[in-house]
């Protein structure tokens, strides 16, 4: 059996190992914790319990919890069952602490995920007394090693006033596989020597000052694997509709049939997207992305992704059994960067990236809203959709066409919350066609938008409301005492249809 | 006199003189046309303007018009009176057009500044067919040297299929001021080599080939000017407040008194934050903005800026007056560029620019409109406001906190149209004062930006907005039945204040 001291491989932190208690009694209230994790990935999972167990009964007990993305292992739930959050950024996906945010009693910073490093390095947001770190080992020379996720993790490790590091044995050996770079603060900062998914910039684990490390624990634990959900009907239909977008851009002479690098967001819709691609024409692609889940895997086995850059990997647990107990073949093909890097403005634009992003609605305009339902409840977050979207050589935003068997229409006069603006959608998809926006005025996005993406049921109620708006002129016309008017009547009436509509 | 013909130093360029009328005959109905120009400045003269005078009677006559920016010389204006405009991009500040854009009679697409040149690029947009731009010379080697712009000069040339060249003889030699760099085609795009505003990249002019170029007209017109406002005593307020903000940032240890890259929007609200910086303690400042105003002028000549980058300048009638016959001073302390580089998100994040923009409106939560009257009607267009404030190291938005004699509040409760969301708005500034959203949560945001920024005779209104929305819950709290009740209140009974409220 392992021996789990040779993973500290620097040894004078060997006399560092401590319990998960033992670390979680120096967290004072009012502290900030910086928590690696992205999407449920190589989150740490033992110090955040342990910290829970101390402090729920603790009256008023607080902290600032900052990570990548969302985390795994029920954490996000404790902590916001225990009552113990001040503050929580950038993204989380957990059904608890999105009640308790909606509730006003967890205040929640909807971040850009490639914003956070920057503000932590302004010193803008209060100071990190923990980062909180899970890892695979630590070097000779005192480099922490990260597991499943690089996220945030070597920012929060490099500005905090402490570091503990949770050593996760479970964990696949992914060492070798990371990419660790820091752009660095204003004024020292030079261009990212990036141009292709595949180029290395940096070291394979986190510098760290050993003097910072306070506490060693060691856990074995994977990840919380991600739901195993295969295309459905409508998604399959819909990834074909991307699938022929794609093609008239080829027959347009504007693609190859090796595309551009592609990002795809996290969840079933864009996972279904990528399984389309694996039995389509397409070959030789790159990947540029933050995530990479199942559908990921699959074509880098059938040999159509040639090379995939993320921040994450978060895949099923059948998945796990295959990727997680034999890395080998990925390790030339894969590589673990942090998010600020695998969202940056400059590589993403340079590289002429194609982004593929699931919105909660969209409206006749092409504006897209990625996170709160009826304009006000909070789903997950932004997350990276907005560094792609605004950066890439085409952003394309899918979703069904109806939610709650056709009550909620997708497609909506207004959006009730704006995440993307009109200038950053190109293509939108639905299971009944996309719309392809690109160099067209409002005018003529609305009836293209209706026509080709709205679930029939809505189309005539949404050609009612856009030609009755152009009666008014304008711009981007609008009847505003009837622009939530579709939001309201499903609040007070279970559907958007209007009442002659409803079967 | 000076022989115009030398300014055509490729002599073999000579033969293809020809009247403005002839250049003009050129042009056929369902054409398009990408015309230099960018804030007034640097555009073409004398050929659109023949083009309005054969074809105004021409029925069914229309062009597509791609420009940098704005244009001067009321060429959007007669283009828009005389009805032969198809499809006009990316902004436009006439009143004329504007009229017509949001009777419909225009398609307008509205985009970042820095987006036009990669859908030229990328063939998304229909193919310039002539290029038309305004010039200082045309060097021995062949190269088109721009004038008081370069806006999207090159990148039209690069793609037109014909190039027309206007020799402007009254514009001021700014010869060698200019950096002409293309970032290329998708595949094969490197690192942008700029890390300071003074880094040069490129050539002095704009390489062409010449056989594209199909001929060449003469003008003598000065750009129209800039309108010579001074600050009032609302925009000196507000400037004042946001040199508070700054001073706040410095004695945060945040920034130095050498502050970071500036950049400021078009308009006098910004040209008066501008001027405040005359008499403070700021030094040793480097700017990196598309347009100069003449404030930067006045700055430059105090010693207080050292260094401007921009892609226009456009100046008052007096100012001109000293810059444009004497620019020997300025040749070394400013370089333009084309927009697509004075805007490019990598440059722009890389330098950590101060941003500052003016806004419409604004909402209790921090989104921005820039450019939609009460959701429907266009003013001029996003322009650079987006490429800046998504990438700067602070996004700053100034407006005035009332508009119409009190009528209008640029605070609102939900902004009828969004240009800029909540992630990418950092601190609004208005003659009350200003708010510094970074790290807070919605609900933190509301009180401070009502408290803060509004004006105070709708404070009262504001927060009991934002209370009774509390009580419905949420993360970013609504009442959607009610969110544009100020929009049509105003649109009704001319006012947004509550009846009760009104004096």
């Amino acid at each position: 059996m392992e021996n789990k001291m040779e993973r500290i491989r620097l040894k004078s932190l060997q006399d560092l190992v401590v319990t998960p208690q033992e670390a979680a009694s120096w967290i004072q209230d009012g502290m900030t914790l910086g928590l690696s994790g992205f999407t449920r990935a190589g989150d740490a999972k033992a110090v955040p319990h342990a910290l829970v167990d101390r402090t729920r009964n603790i009256d008023g007990f607080k902290v600032n919890v900052f990570t990548g993305a969302s985390l795994g292992f029920e954490t996000d739930e404790k902590l916001a069952e225990a009552g113990i959050v001040n503050k929580r950024l950038p993204f989380q996906v957990d059904r608890t602490m999105r009640g308790k945010i909606n509730e006003g009693d967890l205040l929640f910073v909807d971040q850009h995920l490639s914003h956070t490093a920057e503000v932590v390095r302004q010193g803008v947001l209060p100071k990190i007394d923990f980062a909180i770190v899970e890892a695979l080992a630590i070097t000779e020379d005192g480099m922490i090693i990260p597991t499943t996720s690089v996220g945030n993790s070597s920012i929060f490790v490099e500005h905090a006033k402490n570091v503990i590091v949770e050593i996760n044995t479970a964990q696949p050996d992914f060492e070798g596989m990371h990419d660790i770079y820091d752009i660095g603060m204003y004024g020292e900062r030079v261009p990212v020597q990036m141009t292709k998914p595949s180029d290395r910039l940096g070291t394979v684990g986190i510098p760290v000052d050993p003097a910072k490390i306070k506490g060693i624990v060691f856990n074995h634990h994977l990840d919380s694997p991600s739901p195993n959900e295969g295309p459905d009907a409508e998604t399959e239909t819909m990834a074909a509709n991307l699938l022929d977008f794609l093609r008239n851009e080829v027959r347009e002479g504007r693609l190859t049939n090796e595309l551009a690098p592609l990002q795809a967001g996290i969840g079933s819709q864009a996972n279904a997207v990528l399984y389309g691609l694996l039995d389509s024409e397409f070959e030789n692609l790159e990947v540029y992305s933050e995530v990479l889940q199942d559908a990921m895997f699959d074509l880098i086995d059938a040999g159509k992704v040639n090379f995939a850059s993320c921040a994450s990997i978060t895949i099923s647990e059948e998945k796990m059994k295959t990727v997680f107990e034999n890395p080998e073949p990925y390790k030339d093909k894969i590589v673990l960067r942090p998010q600020e890097i695998s969202n940056l403005p400059e590589v993403i634009r340079r590289m002429g990236l194609i982004a593929i992003n699931t919105a909660l609605e969209f409206d006749i305009y092409g504006n897209v809203n990625s996170t709160h339902v009826t304009g006000t409840k909070m789903m997950n977050g932004i997350g990276g959709s907005g560094d792609f979207a605004r950066n890439s050589r085409i952003a394309i935003f899918v979703t069904k066409s109806v939610a709650k068997g056709g009550d909620i229409s997708s497609v909506v006069p207004f959006v009730s919350h704006v995440d993307h603006t009109e200038h950053d959608v190109d293509v939108l998809v639905t299971e009944h066609g996309y719309a392809d926006l690109r160099g067209l005025a409002p005018r003529e996005r609305a009836p293209k938008i209706i026509q080709n993406c709205a679930h029939p049921m809505y189309r005539e109620q949404l050609m009612e409301y856009f030609n009755e708006a152009c009666e008014r002129g304008g711009q981007t016309p609008h009847i505003l005492e009837k622009a939530f008017s579709w939001h309201t009547r499903l609040n007070e009436t279970g559907t958007m249809l209007e009442p002659e509509l409803v079967r």
